[in-house]
C-alpha cells in the first residue's frame, strides 16, 4: 500500500476569488501584513502497490482529481507499512 | 517575504463523505487498487517577514483557515526572494 500527497493548485494567472475573500478576513482579524492568498486541494489517496505509479496518478488527475485547463497538480508517493 | 504553505486536513475518524465519493468515481474508472481518499485543503500565503512568523500562522490557522474541531493542519516556511 502506498499513499500519495496530491497537491492541487490553480495555475497562475487564474483569478482566486476565494484567497481573495480570504485574505480580506485575515486583514480584517488585523493580519495586515498578508499578502496574496491562493487556495488549493489536498488529497491522501491509498494505492495498492504496482509498477507505474506514477503514470497511474498523473492519470488520475487528469482525469478526474484536477482540472488541467485551470490547475497544475503535484504529488509524492510514500511507502505505508 | 515568505511562502507559508499550510495543509488542513479532517481529523482521523472524521467521516469524508467528499473523499468516499472520489473513491467511488476512481472505481469507476477502473482504477479497482484504489483504497481510501481523504480530501483536504492546500494554502499557500504570502507573508512579510517578522519575528514569531509562525506563531501568527498558527493563530490565523485557529481562529480562521482550519477547524480545530474536526480539523488538523500542518505547515511549511518558504523564503521567497
Amino acid at each position: 500500500m502506498r499513499k500519495v500527497k496530491i497537491y492541487i493548485t490553480l495555475k497562475e494567472g487564474v483569478l482566486d476569488p476565494q484567497g481573495k475573500a480570504v485574505q480580506h478576513s485575515l486583514h480584517s482579524l488585523e493580519y495586515t501584513n498578508v499578502g496574496e492568498v491562493r487556495i488549493g486541494k489536498y488529497m491522501e489517496v491509498m494505492i495498492e502497490d504496482k509498477d507505474n505509479i506514477e503514470q497511474q496518478v498523473e492519470k488520475m488527475c487528469d482525469q478526474l482529481l484536477a482540472n488541467p485547463v485551470i490547475e497544475d497538480y503535484s504529488y509524492s508517493i510514500e511507502e505505508v507499512v
